[in-house]
């Protein structure tokens, strides 16, 4: 294989770099990739997008999330055009916000209302105020290495950050019961809320789903201190279950923060809530220039009427067992151990051993090459549009990927 | 005149009531409105907008700011199809980011980079974010009654908010350099900025410009003290100069925050800063799902690009010179005495000792019956597509509102 052309991305980077502090910010810096990764982005079609110099990739990332049905879906997309041809941002809301409040109610059990924003953060952060609000007090527990957003009182980095935006956070470990209850118990007449990722995706780490055992303790701690139980499904949500990724434990949350795949990549957020929190929900100073924007409402009526017709999340988990089968397969021949873990539709795959993610790297930069963009640290996602030929050619570029793996030594002993 | 038709917005209220807490979020709840003003929009086309009822309104909020060319404005809806076209969301930014910053660095003297977002809460937030990891302070002086955003640290409300999340927020009254400076002494050595509107704008109240000696302060006090000095250019950027509103008295801040105008309705928000703060700005974890979407950046691409081509501010400034004489021509005649501050972009306009609003209510009521939107407590915004004729229409409909005003008696003495 040769290098992928990069000509075009290189001039962007250098370009960026003098006008975008480090070139670009966050998670999406392809700084934090391995080489040989674009940093730009020209299209995008339903399961595959383009670099800017026109690499044609079968993308495994969905835009870390939000493309849950693909990229230019044609139902959605009609439903966005509609809409923006009569007005992208009015004096106030659009008949969608309506229709879309009517449908998040009417598949989402613990829905007795919905709020919406912009930023998975701005629904993490509204959660968290209301429940603040609803119960007059304080402590907000919160799994350590958990990612609810990258506002002060839950950002990964505390560049900038106080003690103060903190002091009411008090952490647990994921999936352990003793400790979620000894941080309840240091909170004690003082607890506002718990907050908890839909499943345990925390960065470069195993997923976990979370135990019945540990759902069921979250809500009987909540229950017997008034606490408001809120569920963060910004990352998961619509992926794992129409009526939200608890579903699955049988547990209802008071809240849920919402975003990401809501409008097939259009910019929504929202907050729901039960009818306990409704007033205090109406308390909360919340707002944007943009929240009643109409075009991403009427996206997301599009896309959520589609996961409730079409079994979204079934496709989803048929072509995320595809790939990790094949996976497994590859795994075995290529005699390179990896683990898979979590849900099918959201992959997460780490190689055993591999303390410094090189082998995650070599993979990473092999299948890239050819054709396939993986990512070493972050789960990725799955979409409507990946088709089981799709998943062959993802598996067909891995091939590659454990060849190179496989010439690396793993770090660990 | 007869009431207007409002079958469908009553049906969509009483549909939103049930599923959206109190109907409507925030300051765009028809329910601070006076009687007879629509919760629910159909379209906007240039300055003016229908209401679902079919009812059409020149349109004087411009979608509380955003709307700053006209709607559906056919550059800039070419550029953001075309972009919009080839993805809305893909794995990392456009080259439309890369224009973006650019042409902000281009025409924004203090801007030597570009970071992107989705809220004005964003970027104030941000902004005070870098400023503290910059500074290692933590310290923020913030105007007594200032809108920075609906965060816990600035939120109007305090519902839901705990007193840490303000714990090194200390306030000064805009305009007033003694008190900034009293401030500034009581933040000692932990001052890492001071975040201040473009100009007072505060809800309810009259406008004032910033004084030359008070942004001279603000200013010097921030040298002095190695701060940051934040301008919050959410609301006025682009209406009062497109190199940022502080060129009116010739003061550079540090950072800045924008958003509403930016992109002509599109989703966006920015912060610009100086080298000075380039460091801390990739310091800082600062990310949302849909911050590099390359439609919006398109969006910005274009209405920057006409800001700079076709004179807005100048043209902005010509239409609201025009309704300010015609308003006060007509408060002289109707012998009811109003109170008009502020930049003509962005009209206040105030009646004489309506203390409780009742006459502001009166005349925005009669003003919309005669297919004008005014506001009676915010202030309002103009845009690139009001023609003197639309003012023309304005002002005719402020003609009923005036007879209206008239018959309610002043509630102050």
């Amino acid at each position: 294989m040769h290098p992928l052309a990069n000509s075009q991305d290189a001039s962007l980077r250098a370009r960026a770099a003098s006008v975008v502090p480090g070139g670009m910010w966050g998670d999406q810096n392809a700084a934090n990739l391995p080489q040989g990764y674009p940093q730009f982005f020209s299209r995008g079609d339903g399961c595959r997008v383009w670099d800017v110099d026109g690499n044609e990739y079968i993308d495994l990332m969905c835009s870390w999330g939000p493309v849950l049905l693909g990229h230019n879906h044609h139902e959605v997309e009609e439903a966005a055009r509609r809409q923006n041809a009569r007005g992208e941002c009015l004096n106030g809301p659009t008949e969608a916000m309506v229709e879309l409040a009517e449908t998040m109610v009417g598949m989402i059990p613990h829905a007795d209302w919905v709020q919406f924003s912009k930023n998975g953060s701005d629904a993490t952060t509204t959660c968290i105020t209301i429940a603040r609000a609803g119960t007059g007090r304080r402590k907000v527990l919160v799994a350590a290495g958990s990612y609810h957003g990258a506002m002060p009182w839950c950002s990964p980095s505390v560049a900038g950050v106080t003690t103060e935006d903190r002091a009411h956070i008090l952490t647990f470990e994921y999936n352990d019961v003793a400790s979620l209850e000894r941080a309840a118990d240091m909170a004690r007449g003082d607890l506002a809320a718990i907050i908890v990722a839909a499943f345990r995706h925390d960065f470069a780490r195993d997923q976990e789903m979370p135990t019945p055992e540990f759902a069921a303790s979250a809500r009987a701690i909540c229950d017997a201190a008034g606490a408001a139980l809120i569920v963060d499904d910004v990352r998961a949500g619509f992926r794992l279950h129409p009526g939200g990724s608890w579903e699955l434990v049988g547990v209802q949350p008071d809240l849920s923060a919402w975003s990401k795949a809501i409008a097939n990549g259009y910019t929504l957020a929202a907050v729901t809530g039960s009818d306990r929190f409704r007033a205090a929900a109406t308390q909360v100073f919340s707002t944007g220039s943009f929240w009643c924007s109409g075009t991403a409402m009427a996206a997301a009526v599009a896309t959520l009427g589609i996961v409730q017709r079409d079994d979204v999340v079934g496709h989803l988990y048929r072509m995320g067992t595809l790939l990790r089968e094949g996976m497994s397969d590859l795994s075995r021949r290529h005699g390179v151990a990896i683990r898979q873990t979590g849900p099918v539709q959201m992959p997460m795959i780490l190689f055993e051993g591999d303390t410094d993610f090189s082998r995650a790297n070599a993979f990473c930069a092999a299948t890239l090459q050819a054709g396939a963009y993986f990512h070493p640290k972050h789960n990725m996602f799955l979409s409507m549009a990946h088709r089981p030929y799709d998943i062959a050619r993802a598996l067909v570029a891995a091939d590659h990927g454990f060849r190179a793996a496989a010439a690396v030594r793993p770090s660990a002993p």
